[in-house]
């Protein structure tokens, strides 16, 4: 299926085997715009920071961007000095193959952290990455593919839409929080769309998209040194936009992003249950948001759900220690629609019924419910996954 | 050992089986004072509270106190409006039993949530464990061993300490974070001096040593409805205090604290390791903490630890997310004194030496060096345990 899924116009990619990976897998990918592409980020907030980060983030969204080169198997974060000139390298050498300026490459690099870029064999491998860039789907699959640590799947998705003047395309990819080796997760996403945006559109379209997807899930709440959203816009479609347009292109790439970000959920290690945590009826989006990430990110929560245990007091426990004012006695909590808490005290409900749903179906939905803010506001969605014996097993017998 | 750790004078205490436990273990306790004794209180900050919290924060400072009535078994929180009437008969009747006033006891319940107190049961065991209470060791033991739920040893100190005008003396006890059955971690600690003192300075001297003991510990961050630590002075040993004294009862308090608190994560479920985090270097004591904590909540840095891996780029990372400002270019990390990661880049060391005594030594110390901050300001210490697939196994396998 994601075989089928489309570069928009004027894009290409590839990804190939250079060598950084000792298992001879795909480690190195470009996306590459035809002509100048407006871009925007979205950055880790770690005060510790990958290279890679430090470079890209100082060219969004000011500079017109060629390509994105992305390493996997070494994230250079934690490298100091010579880390930052390694990566500026990368893109120097990736717009020379390319005829660009330096300047109007973006990197990311994901893997090992705080060992040097094996620069040798990228620098030989980023004119053949180049080369063998083309617009196929397959081709779009090989960049997903070498991005990849320990990914079990390829993250990729593109939409078509219609608008007044015709039809334009948003094309994402990304990889995943997998923990294990070599040492941390990080998420990494290139998106791609040929509708015609300015910078500041792109910045903003991206923030919002972001806000309601990458930042809406966690695994196990440890933030890496290295994650990065990128979008770039070309404007091959040539297509201009009125303002109606541009809030369909919002909903599009609100879409595409939420799709990649629930994908790295779905592929998180060790996870038995896919959790959808939904928070409603508070006034304030961040106050919701705050509670919501909270219960994502309770072990004790986690493994409730592991063992098929609709244990309420756990999920309301979690939800009272977000640091947000709310009266307890309305709040009420469905799981799986089935209202298990209601007004501040416990429901009946048949909890053997709600159990075997939970171990029967591998999506569990927690829907908390505070009837005390404006009708209006808009509610916070947010993924996680459960914590298992096997989470515990692949991240603590990784040995230095 | 604990078999001899005595009450403060002026203090009795009992702990018996009334029969809330199926198990038939020991499940109601009291600590008497036989006079007026001055109280202070620490409570969770849980939006989500217990009936029991709420009786007993209203009554402290202000009300001189002459017992605290605790039972296991059952919580008593989330149980709406007929809780806080059960958490209130269990005072009233305790007071009768004693000849007190119904507002002179506090009461702290543990256990299971969300059901209603077999008030029949306690009602019967309130003037039998008043009657049994005494003053010798191991009355103080039964007390601590009453308050267990999932503990595997009662958790006790006294200290002893010389003053200008004599000697005064410090008993607690504590039940901790044992979270399988029945559904929570709840932590109680009632402490006991027979110093002189006013109900302000039992409550500065309370604030000060938990900021430094039970709240710099954590087993999974998930905080509970009914957390407390109580202190009752009843200035039984007749000795004025001065200001120099003062501090010597804080240092106890605090010595008495920590201990108390350390045992609750030594005796944490499915435990491997301890581990104390130690952040230095900080001007911001608040910031300190805040990092302490974010290293010890991290699945990653606990999994490692469990694997015996020196993996310094999930304790750095984590200590990049506590949303703290800081250089990562001055930050170092020892790992049981060794430097793994010095002023933002990594240091040589020998890793398979470092894990093997990871391995041997079930003592796990992370020193966090910022060095930016003011060199007279206060270190920050955190213990906390690792995670393990015994920790998943006994939080997952509980079902309703």
């Amino acid at each position: 299926m994601t075989q089928d899924v489309q570069l928009p116009a004027g894009f290409s990619a590839a990804g190939i085997t250079c060598g950084i990976k000792a298992s001879g897998r795909p480690d190195l990918s470009v996306f590459v715009s035809g002509t100048n592409a407006c871009a925007a980020g979205v950055f880790t907030t770690n005060r510790v920071f990958g290279a890679p980060v430090a470079v890209s983030r100082s060219r969004v969204p000011s500079k017109r961007i060629r390509a994105v080169v992305v390493n996997s198997g070494n994230s250079n974060a934690c490298t100091g000095q010579p880390g930052i000139r390694d990566a500026e390298r990368m893109t120097a050498e990736t717009a020379a193959a390319l005829g660009a300026e330096p300047d109007q490459v973006l990197v990311c690099s994901t893997g090992v952290i705080g060992v040097p870029l094996p620069m040798d064999v990228i620098s030989a491998g980023l004119p053949k990455v180049v080369a063998a860039c083309g617009e196929s789907a397959s081709h779009l699959h090989d960049a997903a593919t070498g991005m990849m640590t320990t990914d079990t799947f390829p993250k990729l998705v593109s939409l078509d839409r219609e608008v007044a003047g015709g039809a334009i395309r948003i094309s994402g990819v990304a990889k995943g929080a997998a923990m294990i080796a070599p040492n941390m997760a990080t998420m990494l996403s290139v998106i791609m769309t040929d509708a015609v945006l300015s910078p500041e559109q792109c910045d903003q379209l991206l923030r919002h998209a972001v806000d309601r997807s990458f930042n809406c899930i966690s695994v196990d709440g440890h933030m890496s040194t290295s994650d990065t959203v990128l979008l770039l816009a070309n404007g091959a479609s040539g297509i201009s936009l009125y303002e109606s347009d541009l809030h369909r292109l919002q909903d599009s790439l609100d879409e595409v992003c939420r799709k990649l970000a629930t994908d790295i959920i779905r592929d998180a290690e060790g996870a038995d249950h896919f959790i959808t945590i939904r928070v409603e009826g508070l006034a304030d989006r961040a106050a919701a948001y705050r509670i919501a990430r909270e219960v994502a990110d309770s072990a004790l929560v986690k493994t409730a759900i592991t063992g098929a245990d609709p244990n309420w007091g756990r999920i309301v426990s979690a939800a009272g220690y977000a640091g947000v004012a709310f009266d307890p006695s309305l709040l009420s909590l469905q799981i799986n629609g089935t209202t298990v808490y209601q007004n501040g005290v416990p429901a009946e409900f048949d909890e053997a019924a709600v159990s075997a749903e939970m171990k029967k179906n591998r999506n569990v939905e927690l829907l908390l419910d505070f009837s005390d803010g404006d009708a209006d506001s808009e509610p916070v969605t947010f993924w996680t996954s459960d914590l298992t014996a096997e989470y515990v097993r692949l991240n603590s017998e990784y040995t230095t």
